[in-house]
């Protein structure tokens, strides 16, 4: 699968793929080895800083991995990714090497160690700004530091699990509502 | 708007509407005042108990009637809502009453005083489960304690924010990934 360049996003920007709600690849790096976890639980919590909150259930490999490293990168799929991302979540990184197994391409972030899938249509690179939530709700809050964002298209086609197997696939875009805003609540 | 009668759903499963993305309008009541407000940051946080993590900025005025009445109903709008939800987030329930105003109807709940809209899709009634975040990031997180669905149709058309006054108008749903899932992981 082959995507744009990617280049540099503002990161208090970064509602406009997250915010919408779709399935991401969460991608780690500690003590020599990666990982790769599908991941459906997350909210924007800040524009600035650029908060993102996320529940890692802590039966995941990467549960361990982020919470000890304090870093990860949110890796945005589209459909085209959409069986590797449903495997991604079948295993478990105790047994496998997930971006050799899913033949995909790890790619060096430039403030974390933890690997940016390529394939994926938008990379966040995070570090964990408050373990606080961890033990009780199993609730990450990451900062995102850096946004890489493909150039085109300009909306990807993600995907939104509901639940039982079934995912809603992005529909159209549209700005048709945007004259009715107040310009601050845009 | 006419939506279709609704049936009791199980409050586990609600996963199926929200995990998507979906904007919600959140109503309140206190002191005898009812409100609404428009809102795109909130995730799934459990399945049993349902929780749900919500942010809400201490600005509006529904802030402080939920975080004093502890209550709320999250109703999950359709696209043929699109419009209201916009206006409804450019309003301050310190001026209007937003029932009135955009001529919804409030419908009592069973286990919460704040109100349901019935021309939305879904409503979810919650209770504050947990205040511990409020004071730091705006995190509401509630326990869904009954949720009201519509019969029909099956999958709603929900609008998932964009910013900059742009939404995705949710797409086509799919089951063709299903039979990839190991039975555990759905």
């Amino acid at each position: 699968m082959k995507t744009s360049a990617k280049i540099d996003f503002p990161v208090s920007d970064i509602r406009r793929f997250l915010e919408p709600g779709p399935i991401v690849l969460v991608s780690s790096a500690w003590k020599g080895r990666t990982n790769i976890m599908t991941m459906g639980w997350h909210m924007m919590m800040e524009f600035q800083p650029s908060l993102l909150g996320c529940v890692i259930s802590s039966a995941n490999h990467s549960f361990r991995m982020i919470r000890d490293s304090r870093e990860c990168v949110i890796n945005l799929p589209t459909v085209d990714l959409a069986r590797t991302v449903v495997r991604i979540g079948n295993c478990s990184g105790r047994d496998v090497d997930k971006f050799a197994a899913f033949e995909l391409s790890p790619r060096p972030a430039v403030h974390v160690r933890a690997p940016r899938i390529e394939e994926c249509y938008a990379n966040f690179e995070c570090r964990l700004a408050d373990a606080g939530m961890v033990r009780k709700y199993n609730l990450f809050v990451f900062e995102v530091v850096k946004a890489h964002v493909a150039r085109s298209p300009r909306v990807p086609k993600t995907i939104h699990y509901r639940g039982d197997g079934q995912f809603m696939i992005a529909g159209p875009t549209t700005s048709r509502y945007r004259r009715l805003f107040r310009p601050e609540m845009l």
